[in-house]
């Protein structure tokens, strides 16, 4: 690949987004960056790992977050975890072609080029049978609960940090419903859009 | 082509949308309804069709909208139009495959199959100079006025007869950004996508 690009997914939870993405990344030969970017923000920052994955993808509440030590530059694990996470995906959009799902990526990186924003959503029956089915919840009434829960945590956590909608076009290229063409063939069409864009497959 | 296939096409003011979809009708050599369902609503309903073209794509405003004499079954011409339309729109899923501009098509046909349900948007400064061109408008600052005064009419028509909110992913299919990939590739793309759910092309 001649010039890096960067794929960002924003995804409703249950909609598949992050196997969308660990797939384009994968045809690609490209890096892939979600969870994981944590544990290089904990190498970054020297913050304990464990208290960041608690932090992950939450906007921060000034009643229920953690505070760093007094005299620390940032008020929260939350917003802290968000810089360095921010400054991180910056670095690698310089250095290496990559996947990054969620972590507001979009917005961290709305000002570089050679950037594909796409959001993930489905049907919330869809939602439904692959949370059922990737989580092992025994019925749909828990399974639609669980994903009313972590829609509320990722939306409050994109709008906090970015002051934008979450779930709109706004800041995307592209916006898809995963169940239309199933994953497999919404992988193929991120990757026509890659290669329509920029000659590269 | 098998089967009817239905392709309708939501779109902010200047976005390149209209062109999109006449492209895609002429690709797959299928109907294109926009405006021209005026003609055919006036003659289905013997309404004179220039107050239908005033009334086209707007809300009814109990103030403002002109009134059918009474005793008649609807409210308003705004209300009479779309109710023809919905239906005729109904009648081409079922008899013909077509692309539809606007007119609420997707929320008309949300219980059709075989239907792709597209959004088309794009930055406010790719809409300006599109703006500009094709209506001979001298600044952008009038181009940007008109955009914003259009895209209120429509989004309040459609959420008027909805109930849902214009612009965002649901009951849409895809939403794309037809700066990213450019007219001509962005109708390529759709085409991939008719051609990976049903085949055809």
């Amino acid at each position: 690949m001649s010039k890096n690009i960067v794929i960002t997914i924003g995804r409703e939870f249950g909609s598949g987004g992050r196997e969308i993405g660990q797939k384009v990344a994968q045809a690609l030969d490209i890096g892939f960056f979600d969870k994981n970017l944590i544990d290089i923000a904990a190498k970054k920052s020297g913050m304990d790992s464990s208290l960041l994955y608690q932090a992950d993808e939450k906007a921060s509440n000034p009643f229920f977050s953690a505070y760093l030590p007094s005299g620390s530059e940032y008020g929260t694990i939350n917003d802290r975890l968000f810089w360095t996470q921010s400054s991180i995906i910056k670095d690698l959009a310089e250095k290496q072609s990559c996947v990054i799902v969620g972590r507001c990526a979009d917005y961290v990186l709305a000002d570089y080029e050679n950037c594909l924003h796409v959001f993930v959503y489905a049907p919330l029956e869809d939602r439904i049978e692959r949370i059922m089915e990737r989580y092992l919840i025994d019925t749909p009434h828990a399974a639609k609960k669980e994903i009313h829960r972590e829609d509320k945590v990722r939306k409050s956590y994109y709008q906090y940090y970015t002051d934008l909608k979450w779930g709109i076009s706004a800041g995307k290229h592209l916006s898809i419903d995963s169940s239309f063409l199933g994953i497999d063939k919404t992988v193929d069409l991120i990757l026509d859009i890659i290669q329509k864009k920029w000659n590269i497959n």
